[in-house]
């Protein structure tokens, strides 16, 4: 389960003092909390594809080379997507006899069959290549489809059954794939082949503008329509999780996994979740940006209300599946992903004693390594917000927040004297260590070798991130036909994608 | 329970994400959990104050009219304290028949008679009159005392049993503490009498510079004297409840409550807690500075694992156990204090429903009122931080935060047009609302009212934070003859105290 800009500290056992985040809060006391969990990106894209590689974006290629530490992802325009020399977790386990099915946004690329999640692995698809972007006037822009399998069955804003209000802010979408979900589980359930399966439940109503069901209108107390999809997506996560509680065998035999994408995006300002303690938000490289809410349930093997340290990311849940359902690793290529049974399944008790795996996280922004963390020491070799023109503009991605000479507002070198932090004693990154001190020299010494050894090894991926064309649009995917919803595909005109942060 | 300078981000149920009060939520967890929990002042001594006489600094007289909109506390040299006009709650229950006990610090005054603890309800104390200040040389300025009831025992830094090692950062404070209570506790349990008793326990080990026993350096992950002061005194808190879960009738028949006397002090960097998502520290009118770790446990009335959203504050405490004890308020005075006995003992789901008391929050600074709560609205009247010149010696009460036309570095008015936040979407005061809106014209009209009504009705109390003395210090306090540490006091030369921010 991935949600769409949900943020750290929106989950109420992480601090949101609203706690209405009941039915995720269950779930972590049923199972295990992580509060050091990371994303691979602070943006959707480039996120998503690291979950589902198992691999770096600088090496599945979800970055670009158009300008130095530059965010990039998949807009309508972009060209590229995910290779086909990338292997999905979905792809091996298809191979292996899953049954997969993906639900919600995928945003891996769109308008070419190798990047259609039904060619990825995935034998069911129900959703959109986007995220919820428009509306578009659906003649110098189409809607964004959405998909049944292969087949487009409707687009966002113009067909009624996936109408979004822009003014309301009110979808039916998330309840959708709530229902898509629970039938695909009891399906499985219900099969006589035992077949296992492989959901990826990713519903994007969390993503600004948010959106909500008309039930779910005013259900909190946050009022404002985040905090309304939180309420929602907190309903549909307790719904699912009663199906699969409610079925023996189910329960006795499903790993759920519950985190984010990237950190709440801080710029839509109250359309937008909270990061708790930590700095900044989406599109950085500070804790708010990659640090995420993490439940892992599985009641036959991970004690019940634990909670772990563990330094660890969403690409390492690729070996953790690879591990469980007994296949093996690609040999031919590089993974940063370690396998998570052992904090998983380690049956510690309430007293937690911290790390059992040596981990280190890597924070790129485009393709550049702007930071390390090593324990609860972390490293800034480059520091970035955005540029001071969008600033001034309103733009910002750490509202309320500023820290000298670290939420800089240009492309700010520190390679020989790196921005310290302690993580735990300073989780929200405002008090750099000084630079005069042994625990300075001490960390710095540690963090200054693991970040040469990363860089040493590291073979960067072909960028797939750096050119855009119209054509590239969803202007006539299959199925568009019997909908009368195919529009004219423009010439194409490819051009160098501008990033402007 | 009282604590000194813990945040309300310190807990592990608000969000800590190294959760290493594991005893303190595990309190919360077999009670109640309040999130919007309020002090009454953004500094000690007015906090305590208004704690034990159940009336806002404004009324109680611990506050300064030296200078507009400065906070004020008890220094050594302060020669004021708690008015013998007020009625302290140790008081009423002294009369009502209980054995009181105050463990920890007082802050309320010292060197008169009236001022000592002893004189204003509690049968027994072990402390000191103020907080752990120093070292000083016992010549211009004398060590704070230690008490045993009426007599002095030793002095802080200079007896060997109540040193306090500054560099390392050790003293055994806390641990004796933690006896005493226990002590106090099981000699209450133990006595035929079966006099109900009235604990104060207030260690000052999370008040910068922090302390903890040597057994507890190091015992935290985030490797500050902060971190293991926090771990020492949830471990502490874990052993005084284990005395009253054991004892079946105290388990019957006690209410703990544990709550902080202001938000963190951030202004001590990583020598000081965390405020979670709430904007700025102590010393300020932000939610950083005056709302609270709160847990109300009581096995036999209040449900267990529940919690609440009532915005409420520590002064309603006095009611609540004037209430409980079947006593009487006084009628000559103004209270600042409602019964929270219909919310703690409501046995509410998990569900929660919100607020059951309509209750405003008058945030004052000095004989200022700076802003008012009401639901989910928070207008500021004014704002101020602390001079710009004390800022740019580094002195920063919002460290890594920075809201423009909020967290202002002079007394800014905003009377004609309040800033105001909704606290449940916007807990960390980031983002104003539009004034344009009708939310704002709305929530604006609801909070006018109520701090017009407040103002009008405001009899404001005889200031008793103006005037310092050094004659006023703990020259020669009671029983120092016997220890040979009695000081030549000085002649008295009063002079109005110099209160900078």
């Amino acid at each position: 389960m991935l949600m769409d800009d949900m943020g750290w500290g929106d989950l109420g056992l992480n601090g949101d003092p609203s706690r209405e985040t009941v039915r995720l809060d269950q779930m972590a006391r049923e199972g295990m909390l992580l509060t050091d969990f990371y994303a691979a990106s602070p943006l959707c894209s480039p996120s998503r594809a690291s979950l589902l590689t198992g691999r770096l974006p600088i090496r599945n290629g979800f970055y670009t080379t158009n300008v130095k530490a530059r965010n990039s992802y998949v807009p309508q325009e972009m060209l590229g997507g995910i290779a086909t020399s990338e292997i999905l977790i979905s792809e091996l386990l298809a191979w292996a006899g899953y049954r997969n099915k993906i639900i919600g946004k995928w945003h891996l690329g769109h308008s070419r069959p190798e990047y259609h999640p039904v060619a990825r692995g995935f034998h069911e698809y129900f959703g959109t290549p986007n995220v919820h972007f428009g509306p578009y006037d659906d003649v110098k822009t189409p809607n964004v489809p959405v998909f049944r399998d292969q087949r487009m069955v409707g687009r966002l804003f113009e067909s009624k059954e996936f109408a979004i209000d822009r003014r309301r802010q009110l979808s039916n979408l998330t309840q959708l794939y709530t229902e898509e979900a629970i039938d695909f589980i009891r399906r499985q359930s219900a099969s006589r082949s035992c077949q296992p399966f492989f959901l990826y439940w990713t519903p994007d109503s969390l993503h600004a503008p948010t959106f909500r069901s008309a039930a779910f209108a005013g259900s909190s107390s946050k009022a404002s329509s985040y905090g309304d999809a939180l309420v929602e997506v907190d309903h549909s996560v307790g719904r699912i999780m009663d199906v699969i509680r409610g079925d023996p065998r189910l329960a006795q035999n499903t790993l759920v996994f519950f985190t984010s994408d990237n950190g709440a995006a801080l710029v839509s300002k109250t359309d937008a979740g909270s990061n708790g303690p930590l700095l900044c938000g989406k599109q950085t490289t500070f804790e708010g940006g990659f640090r995420e809410p993490a439940i892992a349930w599985w009641p036959s093997r991970i004690a019940p209300d634990t909670r772990t340290a563990q330094v660890a990311s969403q690409m390492d849940l690729f070996r953790t599946i690879v591990n469980l359902a007994g296949l093996e690793m690609p040999l031919n290529r590089t993974y940063d992903s370690n396998d998570l049974g052992p904090v998983l399944f380690a049956n510690r008790s309430e007293s937690g004693e911290g790390a059992q795996l040596n981990s280190s996280m890597f924070f790129y922004r485009g393709d550049t390594l702007m930071a390390v963390r090593n324990g609860p020491y972390k490293a800034h070799y480059w520091t970035f917000t955005n540029p001071i023109e969008e600033f001034r503009r309103g733009i910002d991605y750490c509202p309320g927040s500023a820290v000298a000479n670290v939420t800089t507002h240009r492309l700010t070198p520190h390679q020989k004297a790196p921005v310290l932090f302690h993580l735990v004693r300073d989780p929200g990154e405002r008090y750099p260590i000084p630079r005069w001190t042994a625990e300075y020299k001490w960390a710095k010494r540690q963090l200054d070798a693991i970040a040469e050894q990363h860089q040493a090894e590291m073979q960067p991926g072909v960028p797939v991130l750096n050119i855009c064309d119209r054509a590239a649009m969803n202007w006539a995917p299959e199925g568009c036909e019997q909908l009368k919803m195919c529009l004219p595909k423009p010439i194409s005109a490819p051009y160098h994608c501008d990033w402007p942060h």
